[in-house]
């Protein structure tokens, strides 16, 4: 194994970081196990920002000189421009995105570049940043949430009459209407903003201040710091504080579970594109083909988001194993955790972004969705429900129509083409009325129930989540 | 394969159930398969509760008569009556335990127990249930976090001024107060408390009236339901009701962080009871001996709860995987959720519990974990902050310490044993006030952040604690 | 927490076991939680199959004398009758199996019974014991594979010409023969038997003679035992013996892989009894009915193994997150590797057997399957690479086959409706011989590949299985 | 969402590939969404050499003309060495690796390159590229796993009689060599090399010729191009070549196993370097400092490796859960196998390398290590088994000795400093000779079973495995 150094790889940041009482430096093989700037370097912005927060707070302490403070300061917004437009001197021999920015301060400013980390420790640092950035992603992900919303809002509008056969066990159940089944999707999905916006608050403390682990001997503000970043307060307990990543596997949890969602919609994508159902039509900006098959096209972008669920399965459980077991308080394991919240972060934002435009451009056909209902058995609960209404209690009722649909299946006969005198045979109580039953639109209007799937209550959730929605895009207008 | 049936294994009640078009029984092999009695049975007392609500507002809404569901009302606690005496005849040929509670029901009032099943589908009924039961379950699991907090904060209150070296990579880092070690655990299980309160206001909404899954032709009052069952209202599509799990994935994974807490503890009272360590003795009555070793103390309650957060993680990905890319509506695969849930809730409660009890057994050794600072280097950081008020930059500050730990490893003496003599051949800057920043109890005592390990900071926190610990005590009293 | 306790919970075995230095008995509670005996009973066969195998291997090394091996191995034989028999006396206060056998024993035989335990801890012993039950549980498992690739084979030869479309992404892309999709199957399902077989082979060595971790000063013979047993051989490191749970993670790792590949299989059995597909019927013993919907035949056996498939996948993770980071050599962690154990294996047999019955009475429809055919494109493939073999560059007959695509889609025209002129629009190269490549049963016959959908491939492939399966049964029948 | 195309971003080659009956292209989004290139384009080696194996066999069996397949095959590895030195005009509009070599070959050779896909699907490249890429990945992996058994090794040999605490539930249980805890790491990683060469047999199996799934209607020999490749044959059924991901997940179990058995050596290694233990010091190359606490030697590389563990645990879940449920054959949900592979084979050898370098650099204090045997009580099972030699059955010798350890711990006096008179208070069985049963170097000389902590022991498995590593090391050499 090499030791020899060319000058470029050198690490020399660390060297002088902790060099004291070390007499050999780190090992080239041990700095690119360990360094961690190809990940955490997307953090600057929320690095950087911390860093403007606690420099303005030891002046305003008088820990450090308001001058000192003004250098640093002017300092940090140079190399943050300095990274957005590409110029920043990124080189192999640093650690991290933290070293990499304070090495570059102490080019720009020199020694009193080294008064930034007064009162501070990276073990704070790595926590401050990473709930500064699950802020933006949480952000990010319940705009892109609302945009799914949206999209089958659009479509639950546009098909609010629309029936299509309901599934359970993906046999024909009932008729239901198409809009009722996109409805489902945006109460899921309200959940997972929900659970997002839950974790936001439970993260939104800022843990500087904590330095290594134990708090400092310096007289600083962490609430000054905590207001100027917008946080809703500090972490209690600075152990707590530098050892806790809860945040980061509650968030994790919530993108797990809203790709599930989005799986189970993918799921009845690429069933509704195949041949056998013929629903909808994903329009050919969003399907691919073959290289082989020229006659295929493939649903491959509701294929890859169901194939993604599992990166962000595997991310949550990522962060579930490595925490498991940890004495506290911060131990280098915690670096791991950077790669899955991206991982998750990323992948939950990219198929709901992907999901809510491929949407758009979805043709649901009607005409198709309705005609699957005429030589099928999905009105055979409204005739038991006539029965019940008939004073036959549920199971009888229940028997009866069984026998009634096996007739049909042994006669090859829909249910629709049956007459008075057919269905007598079986129970004298059916009256002509019970003719209306068997048709999909009446069916469903026949229904009574809160939430049901009747063009009234649809329409009422419709109105309901256009309420929703709107508010909230105008929350994000103000904001 | 054998088809021949023993009367005992008859599965009847299903052959009676949707028997109208099927000609030939359940295979014993496939009923033994799909049957779930043995896992759902926990749930009797929420699927009466739910019947006596549903079978209640029928007959306030004329669909049935008051006095069908007077008799289904006074049967069904009798049945729960004969359960809870352990005189219910549950037989093999049962399926769930909605079919046992049924069969019963026809068995004491005849055919009108057929009543109860209308504008109602097992479906709406097992997510019902579901949802009744985690209500129940986070109750018993918030009171059990409780008890570990409770029993933390008592520690904690013992040994408020203790020291004892802080770690970070498991190695010392700075003195600290066991106290606030302690309180530590006390703000993550204190997340987790509201975890669980986010979940439990986000699945308490009644599914019932969702029927199959499109909602049902009966004019069924949902709300009055709901309100009699004490959910805060219903869930608002009748689709998303019945192929919703999300409430038990968030409930699995509330449960994984706080395994994963615990396995944190666990780790560290594994640490510190052993010879290296010596920080603790667990009670005799919480440890246990060796089959072939006499010497033997292990702390296995720790060891165990460490092990079974391997349970409540895989319970977390078996649901994930379960519903993984399911069509809506409601699928078989989802029986399969009452597995994982009762493993989680039951491993979680269970671990919960031990370490309340455990903990209180425990002894903390005072002395040792203060003679363990003697002749380490705990206290560096304090010469560096001291350095640092000598407006001497960090970094620089942070070599010179280095240096100076670096002598003492060398000549083999602790940083308590320098003299100002031999400070002052790193730094012409030493004063004699440095010497106390040597002494551990001056060290915690000159931190000054807020949430910091000093006594005044934690004393607030023990007084907070108590303060939150109680109200929700007496919450529970009032409950 | 009550600390009383009845006669029947004392746990009076532990506190004799390592009572020595103990000064108190274990709490109730923590005996609860420490208890294994409702899990691992299961294991008295290979309890008591081990310790025949090392009494009679310590009374031939003379460490104890014949006439006490002698009573010692008939009270065992006794005791295993007693448990089968279902008249053994299980107590609440009995830990684990091995010291209620223990217990039990010295009941009979007195204080000789005592030295069964000779050289031996219960380390070794549940590593004994998880050894002998995976080789059962392994064996179990290869034959229902068997079951279930028979199964397959048996419907393959019955439609070793039936044609039906084969799919990527879900859409019809090239006819192929079903015996050829279910001979797939096959393949991945010989891939798992030869897993579990390499898992078998690697854990096929008795850990016996490590005793607690270092090794017995007994004279004792490892090899002995090993060869009564039937083992290949012995752990060769004592340390590694009891510390390895490798085998279990490898064995719940194949069972993962079988899992998952019976998930596809349930979802196309699932796809393909949809009212869409219509591609088979699963006979009405292997499928239910709804209690509300009486026109349903549900394909629940397969839904509820896909579903399955979480809790293997659950039990991997489950062993996976215990056994990190676990210091040499046993942690009672340890302990909690048997449930996940148990559901993995359990699972996986149960799903396969109900696969093998199941598939048995599922009637392919050979009618449908064909028709599905004619309307279609999947022969689109032929005609581009009929234009190849005219020397047309394969991108460019790519591109031409799907311009006659398009051109069919958009005159609602199928690719077999196509007349030698529509043909010669799109390419001069055409000529008569092209119409046969839109037959399917032609298509799948111009396949000339390894391995491919060619009836005379398939053929030979059936062959094939049939000689495998038919020689592993032999080896069974001598077995 | 913009739909304007710059002409860099432009995917032109897809258009190209399947646009014969498309209509609109692929819009921006959904082809970033969808291409793979970035993750895909380490292939670059394992996809032209399938090309270049295919395109001989076609000439061979003149598919295609012998001075069309050499124009072909020489522009391919001019193509390879673009890729190697840089030059490659890697373009954002490539979708993945297949489509930007082939790209590059059409302007190098022009429309005879489009004959190289004729008998081909990017189904089954994709699936050879992968098998490829594992034979190489799990050569490398075994190489790193034969480098850290050299390194433990060869540590083993410095320490073959020094003795140290053997731990169980981190507890001492009994003197154990040093060296006999370290070989059984060797064996676990032995066992890892075992499950890593089954993988590689079973997946060393050519798919090439399966086409999409039906295999082909060109003459092609799938042996020639197998031999050619240095397979041991092919895959045997068309739509299982590409439809099997089970190689991936074998792979990333067998890589989850290896760094379980990682995750363990380095929380030894975190607990050996603390100052507690002081068993081991990591060279100072291998260990990183504070920067903020100037006394820290932290042991990063080992808890990042810990850490890292749940990274591949990610993997295999994600892998795992990919692939449940998916009908056959192939699917785009399978292009996302790709970073949960590499992240697997990237991770562990890393790891791997990382642990034999730093064990090199590791030193065992032989002295520190001996010293905490003098008072503790690992001795205690020898002076029970020394009992047991006197013919006291061995539950009643362990509670003797259990006595012996209370009144030690009572006394505050160690094992080692009982005399005869002490011992004898307890059983007058005691004779001189249990004196040497205190000495840890008696003790572990004392062990007579194979496989044991003896010396005798040890040594001859030192010399098993230095014989096992030095031939598996000339077989690398020969190579």
């Amino acid at each position: 194994m090499p030791t020899k150094k060319t000058s470029a790889q050198k690490p020399v940041a660390n060297a002088k970081l902790w060099g004291g009482r070390f007499k050999e430096e780190l090992n080239e093989l041990a700095f690119d196990f360990s360094k961690s700037i190809e990940t955490d370097r997307r953090f600057y912005r929320e690095d950087i920002a911390g860093s403007l927060a606690h420099v303005e707070m030891l002046a305003a302490e008088r820990i450090i000189s308001k001058s000192d403070a003004m250098k640093i300061a002017k300092a940090l917004k140079e190399i943050q421009g300095e990274i957005e437009r590409g110029t920043f001197p990124f080189q192999s021999g640093q650690e991290d995105i933290h070293m990499a920015i304070e090495q570059r301060l102490r080019e720009k400013v020199g020694a009193i570049g080294g008064k930034l980390h007064t009162a501070r420790s990276r073990n704070d640092q790595i926590a401050l940043d990473e709930r500064l950035y699950l802020r933006r992603a949480i952000n990010d992900i319940i705009g892109e949430i609302k945009g799914v919303q949206t999209a089958l809002l659009q479509k639950a509008k546009q098909h609010a009459d629309t029936v299509m056969p309901g599934y359970t066990h993906l046999q024909r159940a009932q008729p239901v209407l198409l809009s009722h089944h996109l409805l489902a999707y945006i109460s899921m999905f309200q959940r997972d903003v929900e659970r997002f916006q839950d974790g936001f608050r439970r993260l939104n403390l800022s843990p500087l201040g904590a330095a290594a682990l134990g708090g400092t001997s310096f007289p600083i503000d962490r609430e000054r710091v905590a207001t100027s970043l917008a946080f809703d307060g500090v972490v209690a307990n600075s152990i707590d504080a530098v050892s806790d990543r809860d945040y980061l596997i509650e968030f994790a949890s919530a993108c797990a579970i809203t790709m599930m969602h989005l799986s189970r919609l993918a799921e009845e994508m690429v069933l509704w594109s195949s041949t056998e159902f013929r629903f909808i039509t994903i329009g050919d900006a969003f399907t691919t083909g073959s290289s082989i098959m020229p006659q295929k096209k493939n649903p491959d972008m509701a294929e890859l988001a169901r194939g993604k669920t599992g990166k962000v399965y595997g991310a949550l459980m990522n962060l579930l194993t490595l925490m498991k077991g940890l004495p506290l308080a911060y131990n280098r394991d915690m670096q791991e955790d950077k790669s899955p919240m991206f991982d998750a972060a990323d992948t939950t934002k990219a198929c709901l972004k992907i999901f809510a435009a491929m949407l758009s451009t979805t043709e649901f056909h009607r005409d198709r969705l309705r005609e699957t209902l005429n030589n099928d058995f999905s009105c055979a609960t409204e005739i038991a429900d006539y029965l019940v209404r008939k004073n036959i209690p549920f199971r009888d009722a229940h028997e009866i129509t069984g026998k009634i649909v096996a007739f049909c299946i042994e006669k090859k006969r829909s249910l629709a083409s049956l007459a008075m005198d057919d269905l007598q045979l079986f129970s004298s109580v059916f009256r002509s009325d019970v003719l209306e039953c068997l048709v999909p639109e009446k069916s469903v209007a026949l229904k009574q129930s809160k939430g049901s799937t009747s063009p009234k209550e649809v329409k009422s959730q419709i109105a309901f989540w256009e309420k929703v929605l709107r508010s909230s895009a105008q929350d994000k207008s103000m904001a």
